[in-house]
């Protein structure tokens, strides 16, 4: 009998989970992804507001998976799925499957306002993460240069939609940027003057949160220069602003971290999927109608909510590759039991030395949230190498207040 | 009487050199560039071969200049110099001037084959060096999934063509990667088959360094796998391959490391040019007729030629700055000494561990040369962090071989 094939679709934290659960098996698997690294998706704002560089959250799908001698790697994106002949079919290689996981993640959602993409990018590649970044530098230098006050005042405000951990995390960097990096370096401008909106459709900020953290990541944000608009819905966005219902806020630095979607892989398979696209799994996170077939992360929805953050996306990838791995052991194994998810706890950065944590019953905020929260993310950074590199750099970022890659790489200038 | 106004047309080594000659005077001093950022251009070849990020060598010219008071930062692209009104017209804005000093540097030269450019793109911007790095990176990808061997061997040769100190160290560099970084990463591929061919038309590489640093150097990339032919004029460059005369060479990842030519600022101020474009300069570094204007680094030449690195790029800034300076502080101040150009050496490196440097009567090879190659640049490196970080990307890299930036974000791809 020859070895059963596995494809894993995506290498994010999924993915690459499962992978490694079939480390141990006979199979053949193939891990394609339309990127040859994978993305530390929870430190992207960083890259986003010239922390730290593309390469210290970034690591070669092939470095990672290169002891794991029954795995290997395509650079592909994918077209179809034929799920009658079950091949996967991308633009660089057909791949044949005994067993598929789906790990495709998800993207920005505009709920339906598409055109407002290019005025307000949002942040889940790194692609993203450098033209905010160049985009928020350029405003800074156009203020600089601007010839008049409304240009200066428009170019000086920066409107970050929606108020989860991403938007939280973004507004503090950004006002750490105007308040202290920036601070000394222009001559026209007074960048301590920046104004920067925080818009939540809904009551609080951080609403994953218990409303006491919300409450102090609020008092924290504001404190710090941020202003904050709750209940308050985003009608129109435009590369010049952004209006909510009719007053209008001039803006040319918009970041959307408002709402996501899942990637396309429902209609990949024709399956059923839920408002935001994710596909309605069974409780062993197979697809119904198709025990061959996973979906886990992002890119799927069981009855119970399973927030959408990287231990979750790690969970399901464990449990699905262990499943298969059962599977191609003993054809005849039985039913696993159904796919629990644990929640850790949740995080979320305000800014230099703040944040708020919550586990279980402990809750910390402030300096101790801010220990925590970094000493948890350099744990999580894969490979030696990127942990010392970013540890480094926060410690110098933390002592100098300076940001070391304030690089405006992409032409995002008007008329380049 | 007002401030006298200096423009200063460019953030590299001569022009940032010419605005610290200048930090005690009562000028208004503006540097205008078209990137935010200073790059070190000395390393550039590293970012193309994924050994450190772009922001390591790279530093906003705004946080370079912020404790010099007298001085502030534009950013903008040239469009035209009026010597008569002694205005600098940029896209963003317009300059007025009292004097002025162009130190826009050099971009490649394909001697008349525009058209080569993006078959084989030069080394002389981040954006240059990301592109190369994306098109060696993805080679290796795409070979892995080529379906017949002339594919295959297309994919898994590249050429380097010009064998100066870019040149050589693009080639021990790639061979490198080929060789150990890449080593156990692929299945279908062995990387360490790669075909690395660096191309020279004179008779030897390394041809501004003595004959016996030469023959080392070519010793060494010979030993490391680099076929290298001189006395070899490249005849076509396509996507696809180089033609040398009736000789073919099938390769997708071609590195244009050749020739250069000055910025057009010749063209901007009408003044007479050598055939690389350079200002023919007088011995004080201005331009003849224009007292008031200088011309620095690789956009000047004068009677006897000056390298153009960046040691010469500094001391011709510097010179110009203080000309200037003495100007400015006394109207009727005496002619002052031309300039004279001091040579303080040589270096280039080959791979890992091996470097050539001729400095005066030394000349060191091997480790010792990697050594002193590496602290100089080290030491020459702006900024304290991004010492800390290159030395300590440096000794990772040459302890376990691996290489940190592996990123390919642009859309390079056939068909994207």
């Amino acid at each position: 009998m020859s070895r059963p094939k596995v494809v894993i679709i995506g290498a994010g934290f999924g993915g690459l989970e499962a992978a490694r659960a079939l480390r141990k098996t006979d199979a053949d698997i193939t891990v394609i992804d339309r990127h040859n690294h994978h993305t530390f998706q929870p430190l992207l704002y960083q890259v986003a507001t010239a922390v730290i560089s593309p390469a210290d959250i970034a690591w070669p799908v092939r470095s990672i998976l290169r002891r794991q001698q029954n795995a290997s790697v395509v650079l592909g994106a994918i077209q179809s799925i034929d799920t009658n002949a079950r091949v996967v079919h991308a633009d660089t290689i057909s791949l044949p499957y005994d067993y598929l996981v789906i790990a495709t993640g998800v993207t920005h959602s505009y709920f339906g306002h598409d055109g407002w993409q290019n005025a307000a990018p949002g942040l889940k590649t790194l692609t993203d993460a450098t033209k905010i970044r160049s985009r928020v530098l350029l405003s800074f230098e156009r203020a600089e240069l601007a010839q008049d006050e409304a240009d200066r005042k428009r170019l000086l405000t920066f409107v970050i939609v929606g108020g989860g951990p991403t938007g939280v995390e973004m507004a503090g960097a950004i006002a750490e940027i105007a308040r202290q990096t920036l601070r000394f370096d222009f001559r026209h401008i007074d960048p301590r003057t920046a104004r920067i909106l925080l818009i939540e459709a809904g009551p609080r900020i951080l609403p994953a949160f218990p409303e006491e953290l919300s409450a102090y990541a609020e008092k924290s944000l504001r404190k710090m220069g941020v202003e904050i608009m709750t209940s308050t819905m985003v009608t129109d966005v435009r590369r010049d602003g952004v209006s909510l219902g009719e007053n209008r806020i001039d803006s040319e630095a918009i970041v959307w971290a408002a709402g996501v979607k899942a990637s396309p892989a429902a209609e990949w398979l024709g399956a059923e999927a839920d408002r935001a696209g994710r596909i309605k799994v069974n409780g062993d996170l197979s697809v119904p109608g198709h025990p061959e077939i996973f979906a886990v992360g992002d890119t799927a929805t069981l009855a119970s909510p399973i927030p959408g953050i990287a231990p979750a996306a790690k969970q399901m990838g464990k449990y699905a590759g262990t499943v298969i791995a059962a599977r191609i052991a003993d054809a005849g194994a039985s039913t696993p039991p159904a796919f629990a998810y644990k929640h850790a706890g949740d995080l979320a950065t305000i800014g230099r030395k703040s944040a708020v944590v919550k586990l279980n019953k402990l809750k910390l905020t402030g300096f101790i949230g801010w220990l925590f929260w970094s000493v948890a993310h350099i744990y999580f950074l894969i490979g030696i190498r990127n942990r010392l590199t970013v540890a480094m750099t926060w410690l110098w970022g933390y002592v100098t207040y300076q940001r070391g890659a304030r690089l405006i790489t992409r032409d995002d200038r008007p008329g380049h």
